[in-house]
């Protein structure tokens, strides 16, 4: 059973897609922490969502890598309203700039937990 | 030209490789800091490499995405001594566990900058 306080996504194994997200954040919060909160919500209902993983650090770089089962998925979660608004006011108000790579996870392994 | 300061890959167009690593770090240093600086040198050095993506929290979880030109530069990367070496340290020393993802990115695009 997936651990809920793991920061590990819980996944099966491959072939499945991984969005790699690289962003810088502007300076303060301005409604950001609302917004990622209600994004991770509604992403973990989107079909074909296998997991998350991310991390941001102090100097304000972050990755969040996004895990789904196929490109279909990504792209109808690329297209979805609220998340299409977040996207612009991303990039209106909370990332200096970002970087998005999409991939096919051909095999992966892992040790501990 | 690739500004030296920048936290983000330089990359060129897909396709090409990306590794993600994904970590829990245990407590204290213990070495890991240096160990992390001769390997960052070391993976520049080797045929193949792009460019690395880097961040971890103050909890001690982070990742790290590096991008590679084929899959045989990721393979000859994982077999070079000294990271070898470096890869057992970590099971033993430095990580609490992590996950590693193999994937061929097909599309990437951005903002900014």
């Amino acid at each position: 059973m997936a651990d809920p306080t793991s920061p590990f996504a819980p996944l099966p194994e491959p072939p499945y897609y991984v969005v790699t997200f690289s962003s810088r954040r502007t300076a303060g919060d301005d409604g950001y922490g609302a917004m990622a909160e209600e994004m991770a919500a509604l992403a973990q209902a989107q079909p074909g969502f296998l997991g998350v993983e991310s991390v941001r650090g102090t100097d304000g770089f972050g990755i969040t890598n996004s895990f789904w089962r196929d490109e279909a998925s990504i792209q109808a979660w690329k297209a979805v309203v609220r998340h299409a608004a977040a996207q612009a006011a991303g990039r209106a108000r909370w990332y200096q700039d970002y970087r998005v790579r999409v991939a096919r996870v051909e095999r992966a392994y892992g040790f501990g937990e």
